[in-house]
C-alpha cells in the first residue's frame, strides 16, 4: 500500500490527486483517489475546487486563491496538501504528467536531468504544454527534494503504431528529417479506458480490442487491437483528428495559405485562428462547452454539436474499420461520459455493424454503464476516465520493473 | 439518337470522345463510345493514343503529334476528328469538364458569357484546372460557332452535402467572409458509379445507397444515401482526403507552419512539397503509378501501397457509418478497378459490416464485376467508370429540361 501524489496540468490550470495504490495491483481502476482537487482559472479568478474521492464531480470545497501562474499552483498545493496532514514522509512518489515523450519514451519515467532536457527539447512539438510540466517539476524538485518524482507521457501508449498509420503521406524525406510522425496524445486516456474495459469484462487485455473516445475541450479517438493502440485521431501535434472545444481537428491543408491569403494573415495568425478560436467555439459562438450549448437553443449551438457528433461518427466508422473485429466503443472524457445526444448520434451509424443503442441505458449521465443492449453485437459503454490513476498505476509498475530488472 | 463530342482536360493531358445517346436513357450507362482518344504529355513529346470504343483500355492507334499544350491539342483533337468524318453538322452538342463550379453550379450547363466568367472567378480554388477547360471552350468557339457547348463540373453531384459535412470546424465568421467550405471533386465519377449500380441491380436511385471511390492519381470517396451525395473527401481544393499520386491528402494541419519553419520555405513551397511530392510519390519514390509500384519489390513500395490501401479503409468504414445502411462499396477508377490487393485490404476491415470477399471474383482487374461473395451482407464491386459517357448524359438532361420548362 502506497499513496501517491500526482498533478496534472491543463492549459490554465493544475489538477492534483492523491492516489492509494495496492501492493499488486494489475489495473489503474483498483487504486482509490484520497484527495482530489484543481486549481483553475490562474491570475485574480484563480479558484481551488475540492472534490468529494469518491464522487469526483461532487465538489465539497471551493475558494479564491492566489496563484497566478503553474508555479504558485503547484507551490499553493503542495501547502494546502500539508494543511490536509499530506507530506513528503506519506508520499511513496510524486508524478507529473507530461504531453509530449516523442519517441523516446514508451512508459512512466523516473525524472533525471536527460529526462528533463528531453522534455524541455519536446517543448516545440507541445507548445506551452511541456513547459507547464516541467514549472510543476521544477516545484518538487525545491520543495519534495528526497520523494522520487516520475513523468508519464500522453505519446507513450501510441508507441505502439504501426508504420502506415504514424507516417504521413508526404515526402519522406523531408518527414524523415524533421521527425514529423504522427505521435497521438491523451495516451492516458486511452489506455486506463481499455484496462478499464478489460478488467470490468473479466478478459486479459490481449484480448481486448475496442475504439476509444476522449472527448474534452480536447478529444481524440483510438484504435486499439489486443491492448495495443494500432492508430489514434491526433498526430504530430494535439490539432490533428476531431472537432475540439476550440481546435478545428483536421481540415483541408489549403485553407492555410487560402486563409493567409485571404486574411492578410501570417501563418502563425492562422494556427492561432485553428487551434483557439474554431471547433465548437468558432461555430456556436460564446462557449465551447458542450453542457452550455446542448441549454441553448439558437441555430449555431445546435450545428456546433451536430457538427462535433458527426465528425465523432466518422471517427469510429473508420477505427473500427481499423480494427475489423472491435468488442466495444468506449465513450470517455466529460462530454463521452455525460452526453446521450452524441452516443445516439454516433451509434445511429453503426447499426451495420451490429450495434444495438438501449435508449433508456443511455440516457445515463454519470458513471461507467454499458449503454448498448444485451443483445447488441458491437458494445457501447460511457466510461469516466480517471488518468491520475492511471499515471499512478504506470508509475509503480515502471517501479517494479526497475526493481526486477 | 444523337451524338455529343466530350472533352475532359487533365494537367498535362487532354481525353476527347464521340459519345452516342440514345433518346430516352435514364443513365449514361446506356450511352455508347463511337470515339476514344487521348492526347498526352504536351510538348515534345506529346503523343495521340486512340483506343478500341468497346473496349477502353486497347490501344488501337498511337502517334506522336505537335501539342505544346492544352489550345494546341484541342485544335489537333478537332483537325483528326474531321479526318474521322466527325464535323460539326454530325454533333448535337460539346461539353467540356469543369473541376470547379462553386456553390452555384448543380449540374450540366450551357455556356454563355456569364457562365465563362464564373468559371474564371473559381481558378483561384482550382489553379490551372478551370483554365484548361475556358482554353478548350475558347477553341471550340471559334472553330464550331454553331454547336451548342455545355460544361459539365465536378462539384456539382455534392452540392447535396448537408452543412455538418460541408462546412469546417473553423471560426465561422471567416469561413464564410471567403466563402471557405467543402465543394468535393470526382463528381461525374461519384455519381456514374452510383447511378450504374442502380441500373445494374435494377433498384430506383433513390432507393441505393452506396460508399463510392474514384482512385487514380487523385483520389477520393464519397457517400452516398438515397442516390444523393452526404459527404465526400475532397473538400475546399483537391488536396484534402485520400493519400493520391503525389498529393498528401489530410495531414495535420500544423504540418505546415512547422516544415514552413524547419525547412526555412514559404508557404507556397510548402504547398507544392504536399501537392506535388507527397503521397504515393513522396513515400515510394521514382513514381506514383500503382501498377509500378506492385511490381516493385523493395520496402519504400510496399509501404506506399500499405499506407495507400490503409487509408481508403478508414475512409470506407467512415462513410459506412456516416451512410448507415450501405447496400454496397464501389471501388472505381484505374486502381480501384484494377487493384485486388487493394480491394483486399479495405475489406479486410468490413467483415464486422457483413462484407465478405470472394478471393476468386477479387482477381479481376477489368471490366465491372462483384467481387463480394453472394451471401455478402453488404456487397463490393469492381466499377469502371466512363466520365465521358456521364457528361454527355447530364448534358441532355439538361438539354430536355430546359425544352420542357
Amino acid at each position: 500500500m502506497a499513496d501517491a501524489l500526482v498533478f496534472n496540468p491543463g492549459s490554465n490550470s493544475l489538477k492534483f490527486e492523491v492516489v492509494r495504490l495496492t501492493d499488486n495491483q494489475r489495473f489503474a481502476g483498483e487504486a482509490t483517489k484520497r484527495i482530489t482537487a484543481a486549481i483553475e482559472e490562474f491570475g485574480d479568478e484563480a479558484t481551488l475546487s475540492v472534490f468529494d474521492p469518491s464522487r469526483p464531480r461532487q465538489l465539497a470545497h471551493s475558494e479564491k486563491v492566489k496563484a497566478p501562474d503553474m508555479k504558485a499552483a503547484t507551490d499553493f498545493a503542495l501547502r494546502w496538501l500539508k494543511d490536509q496532514k499530506v507530506s513528503a514522509d506519506s508520499l511513496a512518489f510524486t508524478a507529473v504528467r507530461v504531453v509530449h515523450g516523442g519517441v523516446k519514451y514508451d512508459g512512466a519515467t523516473r525524472v533525471t536531468d536527460e529526462v528533463l532536457h528531453d522534455i524541455e527539447a519536446l517543448e516545440e512539438l507541445a507548445p506551452l504544454h511541456n513547459e507547464s510540466s516541467l514549472q510543476i517539476l521544477g516545484v518538487l524538485a525545491q520543495r519534495l527534494p528526497d520523494t522520487p518524482a516520475y513523468v508519464t507521457f500522453d505519446t507513450a501508449f501510441h508507441r505502439t503504431l504501426p508504420e502506415e498509420a504514424w507516417r504521413y503521406p508526404i515526402e519522406r524525406e523531408a518527414a524523415d528529417r524533421h521527425g514529423i510522425r504522427k505521435f497521438g496524445f491523451h495516451g492516458l486516456s486511452h489506455r486506463f479506458m481499455v484496462e478499464q474495459y478489460a478488467r470490468t469484462v473479466g478478459k486479459p487485455l490481449g484480448e481486448v480490442s475496442v475504439v476509444t473516445l476522449h472527448l474534452e475541450s480536447g478529444c481524440s479517438a483510438s484504435a486499439i487491437v489486443k491492448g495495443r493502440s494500432v492508430d489514434t485521431t491526433m498526430g504530430l501535434t494535439p490539432l490533428e483528428g476531431l472537432m475540439m472545444g476550440s481546435r478545428s481537428g483536421s481540415i483541408d491543408p489549403a485553407i492555410i495559405p487560402y486563409l493567409m491569403h485571404k486574411e492578410k494573415q501570417t501563418v502563425e495568425e492562422v494556427m492561432k485562428l485553428l487551434n483557439k478560436r474554431s471547433g465548437m467555439l468558432g461555430i456556436a459562438g460564446g462557449t465551447l462547452d458542450t453542457r452550455v450549448l446542448e441549454k441553448r437553443d439558437d441555430e449555431a449551438a445546435r450545428l456546433a454539436l451536430r457538427m462535433f457528433s458527426y465528425r465523432v461518427r466518422l471517427a469510429v466508422g473508420a477505427y473500427l474499420a481499423a480494427v475489423g473485429d472491435a468488442q466495444a466503443v468506449l465513450f470517455g472524457g466529460g462530454i463521452g461520459e455525460d452526453s446521450p445526444w452524441l452516443r445516439a448520434g454516433v451509434c445511429e451509424g453503426l447499426r451495420g455493424w451490429g450495434l444495438e443503442l438501449d435508449p433508456a441505458l443511455n440516457r445515463s449521465t454519470e458513471g461507467q454503464v454499458v449503454v448498448s443492449t444485451p443483445a447488441s453485437r458491437l458494445q457501447a459503454w460511457a466510461m469516466p476516465v480517471e488518468e491520475g490513476l492511471q499515471m499512478a498505476h504506470e508509475c509503480q509498475l515502471s517501479i517494479k520493473n526497475a526493481g526486477n530488472s
